[in-house]
């Protein structure tokens, strides 16, 4: 075999380390990770916007008592610039049942009418808010298809969303399949529990998993063991994901919910 | 006269009240506030969705090189799930001269290709951040047209989104027509302004005003001194724009002028 030369070598090391970073990121779960987090953010951003098409539109109709987000912007899409002229037939094709309620508090409104331009201006904001609203519901369908096809058994016992952050918070699905079930109970509440090793304040039962309406909604004293078993679970869960890839997620639930009733019994 | 009952009274006084409401919010200036404080809100939340796409896209095509953001999520939209199959016409239609840079790019890729649900989640992100860009152009040009319409003094001194956001720390035309010239200068610097008032650091010598570019391309050593220039011109501009509803500006503009650069020689 011809020795190499040293440009040869330096050639060899690149394409090397270019296919180590392809590999890198040649799974989906990556692209879980991010679609999470997009989600997480346009939900932020969308309480942005939304919050300023409130305060911005209470100055024209300030008697409005609507407290769903999407109903709002689709109310002030559905009004026009002038808010007497709207018609309970226009107001019903977008706000359904509500539109009576609306028109009645139109008839007695003290906020004056937007100008056409002003109205233009409000409009965009409301349609950018609904626009967020569909890409929340985008990225939510692709994560409830991704999560289910690359962490099958993750997803058959706890949310999919929820599943997504851990795998988030953990990296990579490596990372997740090779935790102790322990740092996964405290995915996600590393803030805290560096506050307790360093300032000795109490320490974190769970990060992520409280999320978890199973935990969240559970009495207070056993939010923590339920959050130990649910890790517990979760990991051996993890192993089957990210290492022998078979299903064995409908046994783990039974053996789950059994031990949860017996922790929601403890007085 | 008959004497009023209470109940009268009482309905009397609520009318008040609600006429007052109604008249503080009557003119125009609020929706300037609200489209300005949208506007600048619209651009922070462009920005997390930007680098999320960015951070999502480069798992895909990591050789990437375009500094706009407007282009790059053109580019995610126009590549499609397979960047190589993507034609130098296709590219061209959505990119002009950058698309022959972008197909070359695509060639010595590294990226994996994503699969058609990851590529229509991440294309919902792109789509979402130019939906972001012409809502701050629709916001742009509402500014401009009720700017010059309510401000037209100001606004023919100094840029019209500088004079909004004036206009915003102000509260109120009436509030920014009765403000001396030395408040003017600081809008915007409040927070400097206490910190200076309370711990003795250096006081602040412009807030919103250091937007302007006649301001912030000057010299370090006479920049206080233009913010003042431009504070005594605004603050005559906003009597004119609040009070006496007079066109003043052209005169105060030739003043403006040859003030600054008088400033602008000082070494």
């Amino acid at each position: 075999m011809p020795k190499e030369t040293p440009e040869e070598k330096r050639r060899r090391f690149l394409e090397t380390a270019k296919a180590s970073i392809s590999n890198a990121y040649a799974t989906e779960e990556h692209a879980i990770i991010q679609a999470i987090d997009a989600y997480n953010e346009a939900e932020k951003v969308r309480n942005i916007l939304y919050e300023r098409l409130e305060e911005w539109y209470s100055m024209y109709f300030p008697e409005a008592r609507i407290n769903n987000q999407s109903t709002y912007s689709k109310m002030v899409i559905a009004i026009g610039s002038d808010k007497k002229k709207a018609t309970e037939e226009q107001l019903k094709a977008l706000l359904g049942d509500k539109a009576k309620a609306v028109k009645e508090q139109i008839g007695r409104s003290i906020g004056r009418e937007p100008n056409p331009d002003e109205y233009s201006a409000i409009r965009m904001v409301a349609e950018e808010s609904e626009s967020l609203f569909r890409l929340q519901d985008g990225l939510d369908a692709y994560l409830q298809k991704s999560v289910k096809k690359i962490m099958p058994n993750i997803s058959y016992l706890i949310d999919y969303k929820i599943a997504a952050e851990l795998l988030a918070k953990a990296g990579s699905m490596q990372r997740l399949a090779t935790m102790p079930a322990s740092t996964i109970q405290l995915l996600g509440a590393e803030k805290a529990l560096f506050k307790h090793v360093k300032f000795g304040t109490k320490a974190p039962k769970y990060g992520v998993l409280f999320k978890l309406p199973q935990i969240s909604n559970a009495n207070r004293r056993v939010r923590g063991r339920l959050a130990r078993l649910y890790a517990t679970k979760i990991s051996i869960a993890s192993r089957a994901d990210g290492m022998s890839k078979r299903f064995i997620a409908d046994k783990l639930k039974v053996q789950l919910d059994k031990a949860a009733q017996k922790i929601y019994k403890i007085k």
